[in-house]
C-alpha cells in the first residue's frame, strides 16, 4: 500500500491557532478566525494575541505556549519580525504545520528579508514543522472547514488548485464557483519556501477527492521535478495550467511578487503541452476549462450543432467555432426530410447554426432542432445560444422573462433526452450599467442557477466556449490514442 | 455647396405608417407603432390593418390609401405576398421610403422568392420609392423618435451603424449602450435590395452627427465601390468593421441569412485594414472599440501604467498587455524617489503594474500611483484594475461596497487631475449565478454608472481592454503620419 502523502496529515488538523488574531473585523487576523467558524471547522479554534482576551467569540491567548490544548496547525498573521519567536513557541507546542500569511520576505528583493526567510526555514525544519507560504492565503478546504474568503463555496467538489497568487486563487474560486464549480482543496502557496508547487501537485495528483487540477504558477524552483510531477498528474486527470510572467514586464512583476524566475512564454506553453497538461492564458479561460471538465461528458469529436441565435449572431457563431477548430457540420438530409415531414416551410434552407429568427411553427423550435441534431450521428456536441434572441432582444420585460423561462425548462429537457455533450452560451446582458435597471441581471442569474442545477454549463461568449471545448476535445482524443 | 445625401430626407419623415400593424403586444406589428410613441416621434403615426380599428391607441386604417393625411415613410410588417399591392398603395399616396421588415425573399435560396424580390424592386423604382431591406429591423434613430427595440438608449450620441443583421444591430446597440455609448443613426439593412451598404456608409461618412462608424457586413454586392466608400469614410472618422461569414460554415450561414457572397477571412481583414478601417472579430470587440473612441482622448503611444490588482492578477495584466502590443513601462526613478520622500517602505521594489496587495500607508494608494504615473512623461495611458482586490476579494458585503465607493469617487478625481487617457477594468463579478445573491451585481452596476458619468470607459477584462486600446493607438498614430 502506498503511504499517504505528507500533506494529507498536515491539512487535517484537529485544532487551529490564528496567531496575530484581531478584533478588527476588516483584518485578516479576524477573518481567518471567523472563516473557521463560518465554514464549520469541527476542531478547536484558538486566537492568539497578547492585546486581546477574546476574538470572534473565542478566548484569545497571549502566545501559542499559553493555549491549554494541543495545536496542530497555525495561521500566522504576525509581522515578519515576529515569525522566528512564534516558531519557537510552536516547536515547544508540537505544531505540525504553519501557514505564513505573513509577507515581506524575499519578494521585496532585499537581502535582509531574504536572509530572515532562510532563517525561518532552518528553524522550522529543525522543529519538524512544515510551512505553507510565506506571502500567501494558505488553504481553502471546504470539506474540513478551512477557508480564506467569505464568498467561496461552502460545498466541496472535484476541482483542486495550487496557486502562487492568493488573489488569483480567490478570484478563480469565486468566479468558477459562480458557474457551478466546487473545490476539493486549494493551496495558495506564495513564496513556496518549504512545501513547493511540486509537493502540492503530487498531493493533488494522488488525492481521490480531486478529479481536475488547476495551477497558477509564476516561477518554478526545480523545473525538472515540476515537469515530472506535471506529467504524472496529467496522466491520471486533466491538469490546467496558467503560467504567469510570460513576457518582459510580467517577469519583472513576478520578481516583486513572489521572487521567482519566470522563463519565456513559448517555452512554458510547449512544456505544459508536452507534459500532457492544458495551457490557459488567464483565469477566465481556466474557468471555462474547469466548467467544461466538471459538467460535460467526454467529447470525442469536433462536429458541433448550434441553435438559438438570430441571423448575424449565427453567422458569427459559425465563424468563431471554425476559427477555434470546431467543425460546424451541415445539416444532414435525414434532418431536412424530418423537418419537411413535420410541415416546416424552411426545411430546404435552414442550416447549422440554426437561425431562430427564421424558424416557426410546430415541431421546428430551437429546442426541436437541438433534439434532432442530438439524435443524429453527424454531431458530437450541441451548443444552445441563449443571448441574442432572448435577453439582448427587443422585447419588454415580460417577453424576455418568458423566453428565459422557456430556455431554462427547455434546455433541461433537451439535456435529459439527448445523451450528447450540451452547453449553453449566456452572457451577462452586456456588462451593464444600471441604465435599464437590474431586473435582467437577476433574471439571468436565475437561468444560470437553473442551468447549473440541470448539469448544463454556461459560457459568456460563443468564442470562449469554442476555444475551451476544442482544448477539451484534444484532451480526450489524446487520451484515447494513448 | 454639396447637396445632402438622399438618405437624409428619407429618414426625416413627418409621418409614418406601420402596415401590418397588430394589437398583439408580442408582435412586431404592434412594437413598431409603440416604439414611435415611446421614443417620442413628433409626426403623425398611422397603423394600417383591415382587421383592426385601433392599434396602441391610434386609429387603424384598412390600407395606406385610406390614411387621411400625407405619408412619408412606411414600415412593412405584411407577409411577402402582400408587398406588391402595398407598394401600389404607397405609390398612389406619394410615399418616399419603405422599410421592409417583411422577409422570406432571396435569403430562402428559392427562385420564386428571389423573383418576387426583383419585382418589388422594379415596382418601387417605378414609383420613386426607396427601400430599406427587406428582411431587416430598419432604422433606429433616437433623435427623430424612430427605434426597433424597447431597450435601446433614448438619448442620441456619436456612433452610427450599418448592419446586415438586425439581431446583431440590436445586440450591439444594447450592449454598447450599457457601456455609455449613444447612437446617431443605426441602419439594419438585411438583403440590401435597393439602398445598400455603400449608400448607408456614404451617408454616415458625411453625417455631422456621426463621429464613429460601425459596420456589420456579411456579403458585399459591389466590392470595388465598397472599398472606395470605406476609404473615404475612414479618412474622416474611425470606422470599425465586422465581416460576418469568414469561414466555410459561416459562408454557408450567410447564404441562408441574407443571400450574399461572403469572400475569404484573410482577404477581408486585409481589405479593411488597407482602407484605413479597423477590423473587429465580433460585437464584443466592436463594443470595446466604440467605447474607446467615444470616451478616450487620442492615445499617442503604447506605454501603459496599471494599478489596482493584487500580485498574480498584476503579473497576468502585464502579460496580456504585452501580448496585445502595449509597453508596460518600468517605474521611472523620479516616481521611486517621490515614494521614498513620502516615507513609503516599498519605494524600491514596487513596480508597474502596481500590486495593491503590497502597498499601504499614506500617500501611496493605488489612486496615488495612478496620479504619479499620470504626471510622468513615461506613460501614455493609465489603466485602473477594479476587480481583483475589490469585488472578487474575500471581504464581506460592507467591505466590497466600501471599496467600490472608493473606486467610483477616486477614479473620478484621478480622471479630473490627470490629462491622460484613463480607463477601468471592471468585470461582471464572474458571470454569476445567484449563488451569492445579486447584491454585488447591483453594486457593480452602480460603479459602472458612476464611471460613465465621469467619462471613464470600462472593459470586462484587461485582455479585451489591451486589444482594443492597441487598435485605437494604431488608428491615431497612422492618422498622425498621414
Amino acid at each position: 500500500m502506498i503511504p499517504p502523502h505528507p500533506i494529507e496529515e498536515l491539512i487535517h488538523p484537529r485544532s487551529v491557532a490564528v496567531v496575530g488574531a484581531s478584533t478588527n473585523t476588516g483584518s485578516w487576523g479576524y477573518a481567518y478566525v471567523d472563516h473557521l467558524v463560518e465554514y464549520g471547522f469541527g476542531g478547536d479554534i484558538y486566537p492568539v494575541n497578547p492585546r486581546y482576551s477574546e476574538v470572534a467569540g473565542y478566548p484569545c491567548y497571549p502566545s501559542v505556549k499559553d493555549i491549554p490544548g494541543h495545536v496542530d496547525y497555525v495561521i500566522s498573521c504576525v509581522p515578519a519580525g515576529g515569525v522566528l519567536d512564534m516558531i519557537g513557541d510552536c516547536a515547544a507546542k508540537g505544531v505540525r504545520a504553519i501557514h505564513l500569511y505573513t509577507a515581506r520576505f524575499s519578494e521585496t528583493g532585499r537581502g535582509d528579508a531574504a536572509a530572515l526567510e532562510q532563517e525561518i526555514l532552518a528553524r522550522a525544519r529543525q522543529a519538524g514543522i512544515r510551512l505553507i507560504g510565506p506571502n500567501c492565503m494558505g488553504l481553502y478546504y471546504p470539506g474540513h472547514g478551512i477557508s480564506f474568503g467569505y464568498r467561496l463555496p461552502k460545498e466541496s467538489g472535484p476541482v483542486g488548485m495550487l496557486s502562487q497568487s492568493g488573489g488569483g486563487a480567490s478570484s478563480f474560486a469565486l468566479m468558477a464557483g459562480k458557474r457551478g464549480v466546487r473545490f476539493s482543496k486549494v493551496f495558495s502557496y506564495g513564496n513556496a519556501l518549504d512545501l513547493n508547487e511540486c509537493d502540492y501537485l503530487d498531493y493533488l495528483a494522488g488525492d481521490p477527492d480531486t478529479k481536475v487540477i488547476t495551477i497558477y504558477a509564476e516561477g518554478i524552483r526545480d523545473g525538472r521535478r515540476f515537469v515530472e510531477s506535471l506529467r504524472r498528474a496529467a496522466a491520471v486527470k486533466p491538469v490546467i495550467v496558467i503560467k504567469g510572467g510570460r513576457g518582459e514586464s510580467g517577469t519583472r512583476a513576478v520578481a516583486s511578487h513572489t521572487a521567482s524566475l519566470a522563463g519565456t512564454a513559448a517555452a512554458w506553453v510547449a512544456l505544459i503541452r508536452q507534459a500532457g497538461a492544458i495551457p490557459a492564458a488567464n483565469f477566465d479561460e481556466m474557468a471555462d476549462l474547469a466548467v467544461s471538465f466538471c459538467f460535460l461528458p467526454p467529447i470525442m469529436g469536433p462536429r458541433v450543432g448550434i441553435a438559438g441565435g438570430g441571423g448575424g449572431p449565427s453567422v458569427l457563431a459559425a465563424d468563431e467555432c471554425e476559427e477555434a477548430g470546431l467543425d460546424v457540420a451541415p445539416l444532414p438530409d435525414e434532418i431536412r426530410l424530418e423537418l419537411k415531414a413535420r410541415g416546416s416551410d424552411i426545411w430546404d434552407w435552414i442550416s447549422n447554426p440554426v437561425d431562430v429568427s427564421i424558424i416557426g411553427g410546430p415541431g421546428v423550435s430551437d429546442l426541436d432542432m437541438l433534439r434532432l441534431m442530438g439524435a443524429s450521428d453527424d454531431f458530437d456536441l450541441l451548443i444552445g445560444l441563449v443571448n441574442d434572441t432572448t435577453m439582448l432582444t427587443l422585447a419588454r420585460r415580460e417577453g424576455i422573462e418568458f423566453r428565459l423561462g422557456y430556455v431554462s425548462e427547455g434546455y433541461r429537457k433537451v439535456k435529459q433526452e439527448v445523451g450528447k455533450p450540451f452547453l449553453a452560451v449566456l452572457a451577462d446582458d452586456g456588462s451593464g450599467s444600471d441604465l435599464y435597471g437590474n431586473w435582467s441581471g437577476q433574471a439571468i442569474s436565475q437561468v444560470r442557477t437553473d442551468l447549473i442545477a440541470a448539469g448544463i454549463p454556461f459560457y459568456p461568449t460563443i468564442g470562449r466556449a469554442a476555444v475551451a471545448v476544442r482544448k477539451v476535445i484534444d484532451y480526450y482524443m489524446r487520451r484515447e490514442q494513448a
